[in-house]
């Protein structure tokens, strides 16, 4: 067995919780806050035994890993018109930091 | 030293908590939202002594592991009188997912 | 790569969020509730490379080892003047407990 703690975008972390019950992995979140990601984030802790530990990770990157996302321009509220960018602009959004961590029991009770 | 991680259900939680004090445990919870058991549940991180860890994990089994309850019939709110049970049900409640981690180094400043 | 868990007091986790920035130390916070120290405290997770962990242990110490603090004392509100200590009087605050853990494998996405 392996414990994986994946730290996440909010925004990406109900997506990764479907996939890994889909995929019958059982994790559980931790509330995090700030840090290795720029916005607000979740850390997953997943219990995984060691043939799946690649197809975990494999979920994780699938569903959380960094891109660019063209993000509307928003109109500046109460003016500042001279920082206003009148177009779409390229955000990087997502992205995951996971440790697989090796451990010395696992028990359920 | 291990670091114990020890997940269990909210209502185990006190209990547990007065346990591990009891025993001269040091822990400290983590907050956590869902996953490894169906309702609300919380982490504890232990850290123990090698010669210790297998007392820690008696004491997590005696006061969070899974078991039967009966539970009172609830009347239904508004109706659906053809859901409605009219006996007490056995339903499971508790049970903890724990690992125990190998560590380096411990520290306390 | 090591990750490194660490509990300090709420009161120190500003001033060593920001140490750990200057230093180009990556973390995520996880919001704990009470345990290993008296009051309010947060667990930092922080992945360090090999080299650096003697760095990181410093900061950490650095920022929240124990101390003892000079406290005002309070006025007694209604009353219980038998109890009232009208100098102040010295209280230990701050502590960290600090966790190395190895791990396995270490990933970005
Ligand atoms: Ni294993
Ligand atoms: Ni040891
Ligand atoms: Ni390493």
């Amino acid at each position: 067995m392996k414990l994986i703690m994946a730290v996440v975008q909010d925004q990406d972390s109900n997506r990764l919780m479907s996939a890994l019950v889909d995929n019958n992995f059982r994790s559980t979140k931790l509330a995090t806050t700030g840090g290795f990601l720029k916005s607000g984030n979740t850390t997953f802790m997943i219990g995984v035994e060691d043939v799946r530990v690649n197809k975990c990770l494999q979920i994780i990157r699938d569903n959380c890993k960094s891109r660019d996302q063209l993000m509307a321009p928003i109109s500046p509220m109460g003016g500042n018109a001279d920082s206003y960018i009148p177009y779409p602009v390229e955000v990087s959004v997502g992205g995951a930091t996971v440790f697989v961590l090796p451990i010395d029991q696992f028990h359920q009770f």
